[in-house]
């Protein structure tokens, strides 16, 4: 790709942002808009516009907003696993800015003054040498002591990373500390999830055994205990259920609409009950439901009865008084064998994955492995086409295998388009299929949280990136040139990465470019949610419920962007040294994510599950990862530009790895479990234990009419307990 | 080595054998031996013949005895630990009886019947032919289907061994939970060891600190806690002390006993104050010793003030009221950071390695990286003198280095008892200046506690063992020859083990029986500590703790022991398939092992810590190491027998490595901790804690002299503590 190219796609980009920065400031006074812009706040019961209302209001107050809101505000608004999501966005740009201080000045007059290139040929992606090229370490000289300020830039932008990834662990250390120390009554603190219940022994139920188990180990605080029940075939009467519900009062609005606006006695709607609603009777929609519910209730309760009764499983959840016992439990060995009585600390009620919890100790860990292997080969598998789609997409290459395409690829307005975006676009695309699939798998493995499946999804998904978006299109990018190479001279799969960087650096370039511009752009506009809100508004939605429902902006959806984020982090750290030139990208797109996502943060996404943070291990894990691999290009790359001090990378990389260790060790412990003098901290008010214990009754299982007495099989009550023990 | 000087080596180990067999049944029946033989019957204040007095006693009755006796006798009388080794013993013996029971009968017949030897040369020591080696793999052709009776042999090999290791790690840990769930009340159960205390806040003493911490945490079950202070000056002061005292003791049984035989009023007895009692001034021994103590007592006692005022150290001891609280806050995360109040289970107070307490956290990783480098490097560095030892002592290359000793070595007489003991004799003097310098090694580690130091110095004995001896003359025996071989083709480093295997056997058939006949009947027999008390009483001992000191026997030595074992194991393991004949030989050393430490266990050795069976993950691991040497020689030696079918034990490898990873995961995490639902069961009565408590002061600290308002500082009492908070 030359230069104008690059400038072309650079530019239609901004023009883009620009746009869709003038329809948000357009779009988001309207008041019909406001449920678009501002559901959080709305959903929080706050005013959508602090201040103003939204016709006069300037159309640029929303930065002033994010860049003065602090964390509090984040957390209060957001939750503490958004506040560390900041804290990475705002810790990479810290690690970025510092870089480019650095580098920039001093690398890109070292490298533009030099004339190696000149003899060299491989710095561009095809041969035709350009400005940008330049002013990369492509174009100095192989052997030469300039070679030396890059490897000094080398070790600047590992140490910056090492202090602020330090700072950044810490300071989310701290974040986590407080929310679990907070004075509010928290359910999930005062439980436990015990899995792996060995079989009841003769004539004691399920729940008689764990109440008997725990009451032994912990007289004074244990409170009651719930058995895990099969709930599939109740939640689907109950969904059953809710749909008829849902359906009559759609009909119900239906009709007082119809009152409104027809005639004063209405027209009953009707439906087909049929295939679909297309086929079959015609009959009265609001009786039809009618009838429905009430035949459908009585269901549900027997088969509530049933699931509480016979449908028990090997896993329960045990209620404490005390935060300190269940922080305690969850930690602790409680059989002598792992494999039986398994307690850890209880997820969320509404992140709790409940079919999961009946899968056994060895299963989990078959089920993990399996995992593993399928993502690996996916991984692996994967490889071969996006390297293909990648070589075919660079036009020289479609225009050699598809020559009939010559005439329309040569004109000059085509070509230029094509030639910015076309790799991108396939890339991007290609992209979007892969992480329902992962999350899928995550949940196979037998994880009972679901904030845990989206950090094992969003973890496969980066390696995922990593092996076949950066390596896959740098290697692909040259794969045609690089097959031939290795055949003649095995030994160059050691350089294969290094060698093949620098020709694939515009290619990334405007891939982070697209990514800001364009991705921030429609994030921060919300074109897609607006238009399809506006459509359901005024075609489906009948109700207030609907209508909620179609506005509900969902939360900010950690599990593909993070990757994402670190794929970003990834490229521009690889290049840092390469081409620093790729620094101030990376700086707007950190900058601007984090600008835009502070407002969509606070305004837009609503969280669906708190984690406190348990993230940010699993982040931090995977910077040091895009380091390392960083760093061994780097070698590899000084290897390929026959630098004989090259090795002194290598020390750097003992570094990191001992970095790295010294983390896990010292920090990574608290965000597995929680400390005791944490929970140890004093509660606002004595917790009520009924309203933690009802918390995590499934709504299928929920109702008021069912008694105790009918719970009793599976929900135990202390004093009951205590008079049979 | 050929069949005469085998059974040469055998004969005369088995005559030493008889001899001193013969010895102990005349010597152990005689009342003055009566503190030798059974020490510990009479420190648990038993009678030491049961039934039946010295004189007229049955010989052998110490092996009806010592089958007749449960494993609750050796619990009561010697503890746990004891227990567990007896397991391994048992369980060794049982994997080489099953293997043998198959073995001997299958292969030996079809190694003796095949032929393939005589075209081959890589199967006898020297070259010479003898009928032991016919008895062997060796003997099998190459590439021959007899060879798969072999491959079948190691596999039924190895399923004994996992089926009898599950059942022992299963029975070790029901050992250990009914020892830990025992109704005693046992001090280290109620206590925990806290290290790294972060620094205290301005005006708190350290014991505020502690105290006000774990008041929070557990407000109910907090009973006391203890600073760990700097105690080297005051232990130097207190034995000097105690020299005195034991001094004094002396001199004052000297002139009771001069008054009785000499004059009726006795010579005063006295001493020179110089150097070593040898020059200087003559004292009064009597006078002056008193005069000594008490002007040390007043020393001591200061010091002591100072020890608990001013040398209060970043751990302490601290004390719960239960032994689940306890078990769970040693399982369990206190502070954020993993660095600060690490809280541990802790050791017995007898084994508590006071000085190690207060090192911090990252100079114990520092220190134990930095040891496992000497460690490492140990290892490597005694290969090389090792196999230079083994290859000069064979006779041969002897007489060739040193050829003026041809003519004394030609001697038949001479020859033959060289041939069979000055390898072997070579390798046990050397392997006996080990142990002391890896126990020092290992405590430099940071450990807290002496049973945790003997099993990380036993863990590096084994490995020593493992790559100097067995793998060292294994390879170093044909070193001259390999080295050869080695340079004209260097793939066969690969090979190099399962080549030099065959070529060593009979040396170690030769080690086995010197290891059991000699050193078994030098352990029953208790020759050298029967010498050595019996010059003592008569030269040295003046007084009952004198004598005492000089007959108490010490405890079984774990720590060398226990590597001893598992090395004979690896070689019979390594050969059982190779050469069968072995097996006999190792059912021989664990059997006679077993029945004779029985005895020793019983009645002589007094343990010296109890760690309710912790050797055994340790134990168990080395065995698997043990089983995957063998596999992979195996594989390794089917590969020199051109076998085609050797990748078929590359599954048994896989299945080893599996089986490890679920025994450890099933059973490991209860050997590192307490489990809950053992801490949980009744003791027999209220818990005195103040003895608790007092049995963790260090002898040197302890005075009646000094009340508890002097104790303030360092040992915290919680009725003042509240008053405090």
């Amino acid at each position: 790709m030359d230069l104008k190219s690059f400038v072309t796609s650079l530019g239609s980009s901004f023009l883009i942002f620009v746009v869709l920065m003038i329809i948000f400031a357009w779009l988001s006074t309207r008041q019909g808009n406001v449920v678009v812009y501002y559901p959080n706040r709305i959903l929080k019961g706050l005013d959508p516009w602090e201040g103003g209302s939204g016709r006069f209001r300037n159309p640029f107050a929303w930065i002033r907003e994010a860049l003065s809101t602090s964390e509090e505000d984040v957390i209060s608004m957001s939750g503490v696993d958004t506040a560390a999501y900041f804290v990475f966005l705002s810790t990479v740009l810290g690690i970025l800015v510092l870089s480019g201080l650095v580098l920039l000045p001093v690398l890109l007059p070292v490298a533009a003054t030099d004339n190696g290139n000149k003899s060299s040929s491989d710095t561009t992606s095809n041969g035709t040498f350009s400005d940008l090229d330049k002013l990369s370490m492509g174009n100095v000289e192989a052997k030469a002591p300039r070679l030396w300020a890059f490897l000094l830039g080398t070790y600047w932008v590992s140490f910056v990373t090492y202090l602020l990834l330090w700072r950044a662990y810490k300071h989310v250390s701290a974040l986590r500390a407080s929310a679990l120390m907070s004075p509010e009554v928290k359910s999930e603190q005062f439980s436990v999830l015990v899995r792996d219940l060995p079989a009841a022994t003769e004539g004691q139920t399920r729940k008689e055994q764990v109440d008997s188990y725990f009451k032994t180990i912990y007289p004074e605080t244990f409170y009651r205990s719930m058995v895990v029940t099969d709930n599939k075939k109740v939640n689907k009467i109950y969904e059953e259920l809710e749909g008829y519900r849902k359906k009559l009062a759609r009909a119900e609005a239906i009709y007082a609409e119809s009152k409104k606006t027809g005639k004063p006695e209405g027209t009953r709607p009707t439906n087909k009950i049929g295939f679909l609603g297309l086929i079959g009777k015609k009959v009265d929609s609001i009786e039809y439901y009618n009838e429905k519910i009430n035949e459908t209730i009585p269901k549900l309760e027997a088969e509530q009865k049933v699931t509480l009764r016979e449908k028990q499983r090997n896993s329960a959840l045990v209620f404490f008084t005390s935060r300190v016992t269940a922080a305690c439990a969850a930690q602790t060995l409680h059989a002598r064998m792992v494999d039986n009585w398994t307690v850890i600390d209880a997820p969320e009620a509404r992140q709790l994955l409940w079919s999961n919890l009946e899968i056994n100790f060895y299963d989990r860990q078959i089920r993990q492995y399996l995992v593993y292997i399928v993502v690996f080969l996916t991984i692996v598998f994967y490889m071969i086409p996006i390297g293909f789609v990648s070589a075919f997409t660079t036009l020289e290459n479609l225009e050699k295998i598809l020559p009939f395409l010559k005439p329309v690829v040569e004109e000059q307005a085509i070509k230029t388009v094509l030639e910015a975006y076309l790799p991108q676009l396939a890339l991007i695309v290609f992209l979007a299929l892969l992480p329902k699939f992962l999350l899928f798998l995550s949940k196979l493995e037998g994880i009972p949280s679901e904030s845990h499946a989206i950090r094992a999804a969003s973890g496969k998904y980066f390696y995922f990136s990593i092996f076949n978006v950066f390596l896959g299109v740098t290697i692909g990018g040259t794969l045609f040139t690089t097959i031939k190479r290795i055949e003649n001279n095995p030994n160059s799969v050691v350089t294969l990465l290094a060698d093949s960087l620098p020709a694939s650096a515009t290619f990334f370039l405007t891939f982070v470019a697209l990514k800001f511009f364009v991705g921030y752009g429609l994030e921060l506009s919300r074109i897609v949610p607006l238009i399809i809100f506006h459509l359901k508004r005024k075609y489906l939605c009948k109700n207030e419920a609907e209508l909620k429902e179609a506005w509900f902006p969902g939360d900010l959806g950690y599990g593909t962007r993070v990757p994402g984020d670190l794929l970003i982090l990834t490229v521009v750290l690889c290049y840092s040294v390469i081409a620093p030139i790729i620094i101030p990208f990376g700086v707007l797109y950190f900058g601007l994510g984090w600008l835009i996502l502070r407002n969509q943060a606070l305004k837009v996404y609503v969280p669906s599950y708190e984690s406190n943070g348990r993230m940010w291990p699993h982040i931090h894990k995977r910077i040091i990862a895009a380091l390392l691999l960083y760093q061994v290009t780097m070698f590899g790359y000084f290897a390929v530009k026959e630098f004989y001090y090259a090795p002194i990378l290598i020390p750097l990389i003992i570094i990191t790895l001992i970095f790295a260790y010294v983390c896990s060790m010292k920090f990574y412990r608290f965000f597995r479990c929680t400390a005791l003098e944490v929970a140890s901290h004093e509660l606002k008010e004595v917790p009520n234990l009924e309203r933690v214990f009802r918390s995590y009754i499934p709504p299928s299982l929920n109702s008021e009419k069912i008694d105790d007495e009918q719970f009793e099989d599976a929900l135990s009550q202390v004093s009951r307990t205590t008079s049979m023990v």
